[in-house]
């Protein structure tokens, strides 16, 4: 269980930044950042804990809480060297979506839910903490709305996971397959500009009911 | 229990397609569509059942992730005959208010609570998904604003309940008769146009508070 | 245990109040009035619950049912009334963070929990219903944004209580004590204009990522 430990301190410093970043260009107080900071970090995994029945991981282990507020304290002192780091939001917070993914997925399985729970739970660990994030700062959450390809590579990771445990690898490999896919998937969509298909054809707005 | 579980997926259906209209009607992506069709069917029963302590339906039966992305599809393709079906969207989520009420008093009652606490979690079943909805789509829930008969036509559906309960009557027909309260109350609403009245007087806005 | 219900009502009216206050101003009818009195006066210690898995107060106890019912009626029939108590909204929600805090700390301590997250189990409790209730009505949560002394005064007031409980002192004083740091700290802090630090210098937007 210990490299899980460390990847999801990995992931929980990824998504600290990118909340301290998003709440900084909101102007929010110190306060706010903490908390925005927080939720960004813990959201998903917290939703997944409280659905799953599980305890609520970052209650009981410290761990998360000193390194989200040392990531707070971090960035808004070094705020100015980020500027130079604008990409590396962007790198972040898509290999936190890799390693929260296979996560959630191996949290659901200890659960003996079904694969394909899993994978919901597995995309809700990436995705739900940005959601929550977009409804504190009151904005539609992006992640409905850009057809980009974000809760689908997590989706595409998730498959992977189920397919490759079929074969004779090791856990460690399957964990870190899946969660490259995820990576690679959202990086190539963003770099080629891959978008979801819309479902509306032209002038569908008006015939909609 | 097998006729709770049927009710349970009709209510499921007509909650999707409640919810698919409303994201394409905000020109969501297929991912914020199945999302939002997703927290609109589930959402009541899942605050439902992590309030009350109960491990949370949908993750446990692939039933409801399997209607609702069926009815999401569904929905989706069929997009331009639902234009024909204006009328309809009022009646299946007056139908699925109505039998998700009782069907959340059930669940009270089998976690032993009182009649008042039954009846608010009937309500909240029936309700909170839609206020989700509205909260992820970056609204005002429509529920506290309106005036409608909406939550009130669940909570009288509430106490037809319990009312009926005192009577020698099979808990099947005490069950229906609640659900078609709740469904006849909001109807009638609607059709006579009654709502609930102000608590403002003329000029009230500039003495509050 | 008693004295905990007590001050737990207590804390229940003021957070009502100020919900019906919030809600009326926003016209929303009455239905809408008494859930956001209701999520406002529960939110926080809901969460709370939830989070560290102890069963939701409310549900088993109609007392706070009763109590918000009836504060809420009241306050809507004395609404002209309650213009004069314009400052007393203030006074209400400062001595329900107060004692939110604090008891918010002793749950976190009966289930256990390390000091630090005592405090923010008691600072989650004390603000969380006001967030719900921005969230509700599509606001920027106030807390995030205003630089007020608020959810500080909860933190101050939890560590108080640690470190009072190092010395020989009856838990009901250390409990009255640090709620009244807590109301002092806020009270203080308006009183004299007391804001948080900004973190931003001049001319920071346009450098931040």
């Amino acid at each position: 269980m210990d490299y899980l430990l460390f990847i999801d301190i990995l992931g929980t410093i990824a998504f600290s930044i990118s909340g301290v970043l998003s709440s900084m260009k909101k102007r929010m107080d110190v306060f706010g950042i903490l908390i925005i900071a927080f939720v960004t970090a813990v959201g998903g995994g917290t939703l997944r804990d409280i659905l799953i029945g599980f305890p609520v991981a970052w209650m009981r282990n410290l761990t998360y809480v000193y390194v989200i507020m040392g990531t707070t304290i971090f960035a808004i002192i070094f705020r100015k060297k980020l500027v130079y780091l604008r990409r590396s939001i962007f790198l972040f917070d898509t290999v936190g979506i890799g390693l929260y993914t296979v996560l959630g997925i191996e949290k659901g399985l200890a659960a003996e839910l079904s694969p394909i729970i899993c994978i919901a739970i597995g995309t809700m660990t990436a995705c739900f903490g940005g959601v929550l994030r977009d409804i504190l700062c009151n904005e539609v959450p992006l992640l409905f709305r850009t057809k980009e390809i974000y809760a689908t590579a997590c989706i595409l990771g998730g498959f992977t996971y189920f397919i490759l445990s079929e074969f004779p690898l090791s856990q460690g490999l399957v964990f870190a397959l899946s969660g490259v896919v995820v990576i690679l998937v959202r990086s190539l969509a963003v770099y080629f500009d891959i978008r979801l298909p819309s479902v509306y054809g032209k002038g569908d707005t008006n015939e909609l009911p």
